[in-house]
């Protein structure tokens, strides 16, 4: 906020460093950090607040709010406690969240508290965390026994099996009313893709009404604000590029929770250069996530899934849809490793389905995507939704990277493919990222490209290039 | 920052979220976070700076500048293996400590560096650390074969040894250009309670002026800006209470290179309410700070001190320089612990002289101050730096906290005592804190009054008055 050196509310020579300030209208207070102006731009009866607060506040310009200095919330020594090493109580969690819920907190705070998280949690404090998470936002209600979710834990660009599996399962019949987040480190989210074929930004109420029409729907989980504490934490380890497992945990079953869910498919994939390096991590991953699902009651299965290289051909928003629609319209060129691995997710979701036999799931789930029933179910979720507020295009800029040497192509890495496709531009550019040419197995020769990076501002492009420079992210063995 | 929506230079709408902005004048370049501004307050080709920018890029209002995206430091990178547990080179830290002091990171980075510390640093670390904060920054030299020092790691309220200690030192010869900081998380500082004396933020030319007539001074080390990063650093870690062994020691060490020591003297006080709890944790700081002091070439003597309440009766800065005072003139009511404390510490300062017999020090400190020569020094000191910008008097808000029950004073918490004096508005309110009217070992009866809290600013005050309800930090035994 911004208040002129004038001000009579607050004297402005004790908010130097330190002090926040409370800014009340009605019912609802915010903490803002102050900002004095010098150059009269503002009457001594008059502040300056950024958008995010004029919502929160539920004000207009010229509308009447209160000021005053404000207390360093309490929840603070808890958060220094645990910089100590300390395990903080379910307690401490709930008034955390609830003050994250409230933005009492500062960005310099929240990174304090994730990184002071990031040293070490107990098992049970992601349960408490988790538990307080969903106490802090709201919890939607299908009156349905079966409400299935299919989740990833992300790592492994173009991966986009939710646009396949959710259409899929809908067709069967099942409910999955899906909340989807946008890229926290990755070059996309899912809800960035299915941007690219609807709207994605439903309110609660748009929601239920697709979620009724079609038995699915694949929103952005952010607008229907469910879980504003665990938002409040991601707006801060986006900036930061933090991905704990712990955060991880708790923010998937928290968001799962309070989206309604009562059983849960989650991929897990594991490789050198995925999230998830080795099978002993993954395992213990795989035990924390029951733990915590076991505590708050929801069925989960965890799957773990080979991870060697990307999903797909396409990393970044657009590029990533053509995939999807290339597999849901079973085109012969449709990346393979795409349709196999959600077909096997899909299978695993339709057997929480009692009247389908054990092990009967897989078929089923080829049938519907052969058919043509899943492509019909996902143009009927996308018409539902709305019509996307994206150009389908990718970026004007195009730079191919070649093969140094002739080989077999033996690795991808993960990580680096990601980096170079958010240097282009994604997720904020949709059409930016790239489109990989040749995949592990296949032999190349020198000069070949191996993929095309694509961009729409020339600065990120060439950041993007240049990395490849340093590193392309292909490994080719002669 | 401020950017109007209709600026050319940046495209607002790729700013939402993580971007940065670099902002260049001239040479020098800083980075800022934009924030859009809606309403027509500024013209396209205008943008809106903070006053520490306009300072850091050596601009005035109008002057024009130079906008473009910032691509985020590499360094950060460095941050992330931090928070997954990794140990950083050398080169790491002087990477780091280098974009500390361009300002090249945000709060909220800084934040997750400094907590991802906290979890742990290898004596390497602190030593690299250590040694890029002097790379970063500059460093004094005095001409002078012994340049000596003192200092106290703090945590111990109305400790103010070194305004006795200083004109001791100086009175006998020796050289003494003092640094010091104000408050991170005390109600007081060095420098906090000097400007009650006179004026602190000298700049290194008033410096050498002062030292080159006096032999010593007690100015602020931040107006000199030897260690930038630390500066940075601090700047975070004062809102946030972080206080660990491993920057308290980086940022010692490298403030006493940079400011041209020698040898110096570390008061480190332990007590169940100091900073340091116990004697296994002292010897272990004790350890750090022998290494890291023997890695740059600082000849360092460590003290441990017993610490079972604050010393002398004020707290707060006007307080304290009143303490300070009644010591230096010699006077009966002057506090005793301060005056053998200060006498003490100034006794090993005086024994790096090698004209001095070892243990002739404190005989010699001890006839300097009784002389009156300490006093006069202080005077010649404080005129040389110049009149002082505070009020020298106590705030006029006045509360007397009562004994619940008739006893023995036990203990008084440090740590309490501290709390309340900052809550009552110390340092920022140099006339806030406390003043103690029974200290341990001394009797009191139901209803006699325990301590005095003075301040000026009545909601700071109030907030003060409550916290003593909780809990007064002062422990009676019948």
């Amino acid at each position: 906020m911004i208040l002129p050196r004038s001000s009579p509310a607050v004297r402005p020579e004790r908010l130097a460093g330190v002090r926040k300030v409370e800014v009340r209208a009605g019912e609802v207070t915010i903490l803002a950090t102050p900002m004095i102006s010098e150059d009269g731009l503002l009457q001594p009866g008059e502040l300056g607040l950024p958008q995010p607060a004029f919502r929160r506040l539920g004000v207009r310009p010229g509308d009447p709010v209160h000021v005053a200095p404000a207390r360093s919330p309490r929840t603070l020594e808890a958060v220094r406690a645990k910089i100590a090493g300390a395990s903080l109580t379910p307690d401490d969690y709930e008034a955390i969240t609830g003050d994250l819920a409230a933005h009492r907190w500062s960005d310099m705070e929240i990174a304090a508290f994730l990184v002071a998280c990031a040293a070490f949690m107990t098992p049970e404090e992601v349960l408490s965390l988790t538990k307080a998470m969903v106490t802090a936002g709201r919890r939607l209600s299908w009156n349905r026994d079966l409400v299935v979710d299919k989740h990833c834990i992300g790592g492994i660009p173009g991966n986009r099996t939710t646009l396949i599996v959710t259409p899929i399962v809908a067709a069967h019949g099942l409910t999955m009313p899906k909340t989807s987040s946008r890229a926290i480190t990755s070059p996309a989210g899912t809800a960035d893709t299915m941007e690219v074929f609807a709207r994605v930004d439903l309110s609660e109420a748009e929601m239920r009404q697709v979620v009724e029409t079609c038995g699915a729907c694949v929103s952005w989980g952010g607008r229907v604000n469910l879980s504003p504490a665990d938002d409040v934490l991601i707006s801060v380890e986006r900036p930061l590029s933090i991905d704990t497992p712990e955060q991880m945990v708790a923010s998937i079953v928290s968001k799962k929770l309070a989206a309604g869910s009562t059983h849960l498919v989650l991929d897990v994939p594991v490789g050198p250069t995925a999230k998830v390096r080795d099978r002993r991590q993954a395992l213990r991953l795989k035990k924390l996530f029951e733990y915590v699902a076991d505590g708050t009651g929801l069925s989960i299965e965890v799957l773990l899934t080979d991870a060697i290289e990307p999903i797909g051909r396409g990393v970044g928003p657009v590029l990533e849809a053509r995939d999807v629609t290339a597999v849901l319209e079973n085109r012969a060129d449709a990346p393979e490793d795409l349709r196999e691995k959600s077909i096997r997710l899909a299978g695993r979701v339709l057997e929480v389905d009692p009247a389908l036999r054990g092990g009967a799931g897989e078929r089923r789930a080829r049938e519907l995507l052969e058919s043509g029933a899943a492509a019909e179910k996902m143009a009927q979720i996308c018409e539902a939704q709305g019509a996307s507020p994206l150009k389908n295009a990718t970026g004007d800029l195009i730079h191919e990277v070649r093969a140094a040497g002739s080989g077999r192509v033996a690795a991808i890495d993960c990580l680096r493919i990601a980096t170079i496709a958010r240097l282009a531009g994604a997720p904020t550019d949709p059409g930016a990222g790239l489109e990989l040419l040749r995949k592990t197995g296949e032999t190349v020769r020198t000069g070949e490209p191996l993929y095309r990076i694509y961009g729409s501002e020339i600065s990120d492009f060439g950041f993007a290039c240049e990395a490849t420079g340093e590193d392309p992210g292909v490994r080719i063995e002669s």
